[in-house]
């Protein structure tokens, strides 16, 4: 059986490969050697000077030239697919490729218009990425398990519908871990992806091929999952915008996922972008396709232009943000303040203990989840990512998995779960007598992990991501800057969040993380994602008129 | 210990009893053997003229004249506890009495309007009732466990603070069985609750309390809680309007209850009022004050009049309904047919399948969470709701309680679910091929139970209520009529949802159901409140257009 999965494993790799076009292949990469193969897709010879005008170019943008028809879905799509199989020869952040359906989608719709004078909707032409887990009907969702390979979908997420519908064009799915619980990208099928701004480093996970292919602008909006930072920490690593809705905001249904049924910390699909335009147009689109009529966990919420507007938060005038202290955020404070807004500390409220129920709720019955699919094929579960030439070693699992919990403790849990998410709402309505803006702090900015991307196999820490989904707020990553070797030295520290922790700081030097990108999460409160969103725009713009400025 | 219990049970009662004023105590209570006690309030005595016209008083015409100052809150809250007090020795309806706290409130409020001419809120100076469970600073919430006697809440539930900052004055607590988890009311601490329309039929549950009170216009508006049916049962049996809401709009955080942390098919908490007006204000008032501030499980959702006013539902003209056949909705047919609305057969899909989902989430940790409870005191955990001396026995418990289940297996049931209400929602939006409206069916109008109220230990299917829990969809409960001798005879009928239920059909006679109210639900879809309430309206007034006609 050993020897059966691999040989599957390795076929579904070859079938991957086959299914690129051949003049799309380059003969030209890269060696390993080089790290920093970001600048690569503009350099590499395959795109013709129009595309990569077009996959350089903002959401915004793109939407407005394909719905005037000045550029058609069919050279978008194509441009962007390029790119996408360069980013995929160098990162190997895909998993499957259909370029003729994408294109003979993006004809349609081409058609369409030309026909009717009218777009098919808001996203008319517009390419989409898709985490594998995302059903396209007639393709496979393996997920990097050896046992749902060749399983073709039998239909069509109800988030792909709702794309489709609005005139998206999915054109590629892309790289996850086994099990999806991990926050780095790694399987036995399609292997590693590799961390654009410096391949020796981890992409993150487990959305690490969408954050790696937009992150090379291989697609313009990419949508992903996030269970305790899927979306974020690729988002934060591969110095991308990411969006973590709140429960049920964006349809889930119809995906393949790990760990189905468990409702208590659900896993929620967002988009990925480079700019948050692309974010908000996405949103919005989803939100008005009413997907509750689709997905019976789908919140019933329209998109509120109100709630856009932050009637809640004085209009946007004067916020003020609570910060979550960490090294590096100096620059949004300053940003901030000269953009007119306050910033306060944000005290953490029980965080350790917020992140042992999140870890006791899906240890639960993970185990179990990972063994009866795993079992199917016998492919081994995957205990470390860290890559056998490593220097750096680890011990594996990176959540404690529990055995033989019973449905009553799981409810206990559950239950100090729900306990604690009431502390902590109690908790950011109390700060409004420190504010001075008459409301409580209108949003948090946090440190989206404790590092930027580490090496392959040492990303050992979630806890600034899942915290957020462990208390449901909508959170949105913003890059920010990238280290550099200069400013960058290794500060004194005494505490650690565990052994590995201590030996990454240990092996430290300003060139392990080379040009690695620093980003944050502005995090809102419960179903306020259209808030959240125009407060990110509002941090991005302070930090890009403050840049501008220095 | 066995002592203990009942000493420590006795000794609550008693407390109970002392704590209603002595003035109020009747000494011209009907004997046990006059059944039909729903007329009584108005004959005792004990009420004067105003007090009566005050408790006959519909819901807006109460919050009319409280705000205008006419009738002050003193004076309603002082007939609505006297008609409360009656009810009580006449069906044994209440838990906690607090006369002197309510009174004082009632003063405050109309203090507050005497001086600024201002309301506190839309609720100013009404009475309300809540379910035992509701937590009230410095009063108990035992439930009906003696384990929890002599435990004052320290602290309001968000409801009953959110109802307080409203203007309503929450002035008793009403009766539940032990563990909620009975579709009828009886415990060790209380006792039971009788149907006021006939004393040898249950009240239902496990709002029973509620359902009694309520329908005695003992309070103007109460809330109960519903996780297969507790809101709706107790409305049904007692012939009283009444709502579940969807998961989550509604604040429950704050309050006691059993089975805490089972998140899969959680309990939440409805209106019960006389008229649909008592529901729409408790709604709106409840949503209005912005309930996710409070209860992080609250759905940031605010009260939409544009749904109220049906924009979905074809403006609210011409709907189609679907009827979830069963004996007696012939009248509910006719009269919507005569209001120009359509009416088709609605087809349950998989019921039986959804109904076992729900038992098997419940199941997975019920025994161990009813043991944790009961074994605190020694009190027996109660396994039939039959009294001593009745006439027809019954086996015991009325869902099967697994043991044994592991986290992991109840993640499958709860996925199972999942995908059942994915297939219902498929099911229901497919029906726009056979409205002939455009839309598909608006509303399902749905029995509430297979029967009227049945008597006492014998209401052992509550499958026509929990479907719409599994589900997720708001239904409100509406009274039609009441069992006729004449016209109610025994049909012909082959098949049994168990033994129960044929012993029960063959022990049949109208005289045994003499006087129970009929009621039907009008169902929703999940987050529809506003609009259900509005095509409840339609309903309740196509009955009485109907009613007043023949």
């Amino acid at each position: 059986m050993a020897t059966d999965w691999k040989i599957i494993a390795a076929g579904k790799k070859a079938q991957q490969q086959a299914s690129i076009p051949k003049e799309w292949l380059l003969s030209n990469l890269p060696p390993q050697s080089v790290l920093d193969i970001s600048g690569f897709p503009e350099t590499c010879g395959l795109l013709s000077d129009e595309e990569l005008q077009i996959t350089r170019s903002d959401t915004d943008t793109l939407l407005a030239k394909l719905a005037s028809g000045e550029w058609s879905s069919v050279k978008v799509t194509t441009a962007f697919y390029k790119r996408a199989i360069v980013a995929q020869q160098i990162t190997n952040c895909l998993t499957e490729i259909f370029v003729e359906r994408a294109l003979a989608r993006a004809a349609e719709l081409d058609e369409h218009l030309k026909k009717t004078g009218k777009v098919v909707g808001p996203l008319h032409g517009l390419p989409i990425s898709l985490k594998d887990q995302i059903n396209v009907k007639g393709i496979d969702s393996c997920m990097g398990y050896v046992s749902w390979i060749d399983k073709p979908a039998e239909s069509n997420a109800v988030l792909t519908d709702i794309l489709e519908s609005a005139g998206a064009v999915p054109f590629v799915k892309t790289n996850i871990p086994q099990t999806l619980m991990w926050p780095e990208t790694y399987n036995h099928v399609f292997g590693r992806t590799n961390n654009p701004y410096n391949r020796s480093l981890t992409s993150g996970g487990s959305s690490g091929g969408e954050g790696a292919l937009v992150s090379l602008r291989g697609s313009p909006v990419g949508v992903g999952s996030d269970i305790g930072g899927s979306v974020r920490i690729p988002s934060a690593f591969c110095g991308t915008y990411g969006l973590r809705p709140c429960y049920g905001r964006v349809p889930y249904a119809g995906c393949v996922n790990s760990m189905e049924g468990q409702d208590s910390v659900p896993s929620v699909l967002g988009p990925i972008s480079n700019d948050i335009a692309g974010i908000k147009h996405f949103m919005k689109a989803v939100i008005d396709a009413k997907p509750w009529l689709q997905d019976p966990l789908a919140v019933r919420k329209r998109w509120s232009e109100e709630e856009y507007n932050l009637v809640d938060h004085g209009n946007g005038k004067n916020l003020c943000f609570g910060i979550l202290w960490d090294d590096g955020l100096e620059t949004v404070k300053k940003a901030l303040l000269d953009a007119g807004h306050k910033v306060i500390d944000w005290k953490p409220l029980k965080h350790p203990e917020i992140y042992e129920t999140l870890r006791g709720v899906w240890g639960a019955g993970a185990e179990e989840d990972y063994r009866t699919v795993t079992a199917l094929s016998g492919e081994p579960i995957i205990s470390t990512m860290v890559p056998e030439d490593a220097i750096v070693k680890d011990s594996g699992e990176w959540f404690v998995v529990d055995t033989g919990v019973s449905a009553f403790q799981l409810w206990q849990t559950q239950k100090h779960k729900r306990d604690l998410r009431q502390e902590y709402l109690r908790h950011w309505e109390d700060t409004v007598s420190v504010t001075g803006t008459g409301r409580p702090v209108d949003a948090i900015i946090s440190p989206v992990a404790p590092y930027a991307a580490p090496p392959h196999g040492l990303n050992k820490n979630a806890n600034y991501t899942l915290i957020w989904n462990g208390l449901d707020y909508a959170a949105l990553v913003i890059p920010v800057s990238k280290v550099d070797q200069a400013l960058d030295v290794q500060r004194p520290r005494n505490q650690f969040y565990n052994d590995t922790d201590k030996a990454l700081y240990e092996s430290y030097n300003p060139e392990t993380f080379k040009n690695a990108p620093i980003s944050v999460q502005v995090v809102g409160r419960t179903l306020e994602e259209e808030a959240v969103i125009a407060m990110s725009e509002i941090v991005d713009n302070a930090l890009k008129t403050s840049k501008a400025k220095s």
